[in-house]
């Protein structure tokens, strides 16, 4: 267990309430008055989450956008958050306002409060949110995979990762649209409302395809088959990377997508077609829970073994 | 203004909402299923907030407390948090657990999720925290305070910044008591309750006396006179620093007192006083509420020039 985890795993134990699913959960479910409350705090560090150089409004619009997908997960519509803003460069902190204006804007999400902290001198910035959602009804989790459902997931796997290879001077050419995904993240707040109540588990990939789908397993107490070559790529991916196995394994692992990851028994299949196909977004079904922990991969009906890393860990 | 006071000043225009009292509040107040709901995001930057050298449980303790402290302004009962960590040395972030996880059960508050992440070496840690309470009845603001209403303090003042002040040897000794009120503040939240329906206007006393009253008065369109001599000092203080005009001003001016500062009419003297008694806790009348804008100090009747200095803005 690497050394975060078992710090994971001692906070874990500290979440005795059943509101906090014992944090195997990326949001809170807080039921109050009647109402279903979904609470979530994400975390955006410089160099870590977020590159010096990538302008601040798209740092703003990604705060509020990794905090919102986290909603979708959950089927939750947004209702307001919270800032922890670390004060920084006078000209950046302005372009950062501005953008989290615009982002809040495009979201029809209100700004409820913060705090604003200044950090010495030298220090990366930490950027913090809370982001409170409201479920109309179901609220699904990591948790209830069974064998024998499918797995789905919603757009495009690996722009993101590419655009930050792209950023990182590791491919080269301006590959706009790779980049974009990477800085301007679109939580699926609509499909994720839409879906909680076909779904058996669903969270949002944030870390990477094959390490959340991993979470689901562990979560679900069941193995997840992915079919590799029925991961959706999208165009500007195949133009840049190319259809290799090696390919297809990269963009599995890359994290940043924030497209939702979903359980569903098959019965539901033509139901999630239709909605697909209503919400003008692609879900596609990439694989199956089977008995058993963990993953399996297989490419055209041959066994792939796992890669080393399969994605991020508590960036 | 500050360039710090101008971010904040662009990020209340972004506060719309009526939830987010134009960020003028400690916290948000924010009403789903007939319930009154209150959150607060606080953050304690390394270096800023605590000292390098302050032991992990007492930082875990006091970034509960002083999230909590914000729901005691608002007369909240505490429900649960949401913790923004940022990873360090191991054995640091062990203490940290275990001291959040006493500091929870000491004050019966449920750790509902959050995010951990990994900051670049040699960077200041922020940690984050998001606290939910919940209101019985009345919410006070800041800005209800009217002119002849009088002005009372918890507790006694100026001992955590005098702790401070022991912690980086400005001030000679060891000082427990007054080192103890520095890390392990004590909110207020049993007085806070208490008084919520009571006062006019209330808030924490966070950055110091003088500025906190200075907010009051900005936000409710008063001037506050605040009688010096009246300022509660305690023992450990007296014995430390004396009761020179000069002691009494630092400790106004300090902040990291956690203790509530309100504002009540006359006429309700009374029950504050019996409410004192019944919770043990000393509730001083330092000051009252006249026509006018900003602070007037005084001591002994005596005019005394307000100091260039009234407490800390935006660490």
């Amino acid at each position: 267990m690497s050394r975060e985890s078992a710090l994971v795993e001692s906070l874990r134990a500290l979440a005795g309430s059943p509101s906090a699913r014992g944090l195997l959960d990326d949001a809170a479910i807080f039921t109050v008055g009647g109402a279903t409350l979904v609470l979530t705090h994400d975390m955006l560090v410089e160099g870590v989450h977020y590159l010096p150089s990538d302008p601040p409004e798209d740092v703003a619009w990604k705060l509020l956008a990794v905090n919102l997908s986290d909603l979708a997960a959950k089927g939750a519509r947004p209702v307001g958050v919270l800032l922890g803003y670390s004060l920084g460069a006078e000209q950046w902190d302005r372009a950062f306002v501005a953008g989290l204006g615009a982002a809040l804007g495009a979201f029809g999400v209100a700004l409820l409060g913060g705090d604003t902290v200044a950090v010495p001198q030298g220090s990366a910035r930490v950027l913090g949110m809370t982001a409170i959602g409201e479920a109309a009804g179901a609220v699904p989790s990591r948790g209830g995979a069974r064998a024998g459902d499918q797995l789905w997931v919603s757009g495009a796997i690996g722009d993101a990762g590419a655009g930050l290879r792209v950023l990182k001077g590791e491919i080269e050419g301006a590959h706009e649209a790779l980049v974009e995904r990477y800085r301007l993240p679109r939580p699926r707040l609509e499909a994720g409302a839409t879906l909680a109540p076909v779904v058996s588990a669903m969270m949002d990939v944030s870390d990477g395809l094959l390490i959340d789908a991993a979470r689901i397993a562990a979560a679900s107490g069941v193995r997840l088959h992915i079919e590799l070559d029925a991961v959706p790529l999208s165009e500007a991916y195949l133009a840049c990377l190319g259809v290799s196995r090696e390919a297809r394994l990269a963009a599995a692992s890359a994290g940043d997508d924030y497209e939702l990851l979903f359980t569903a028994p098959p019965g539901r299949a033509g139901e999630i077609l239709a909605l697909s196909e209503s919400l003008g977004l692609p879900l596609s079904r990439v694989g199956a829970a089977e008995p058993g922990e963990g993953l399996r991969l297989s490419e055209r009906g041959e066994a792939v073994a796992l890669p080393a890393r399969l994605g991020w860990e508590h960036r």
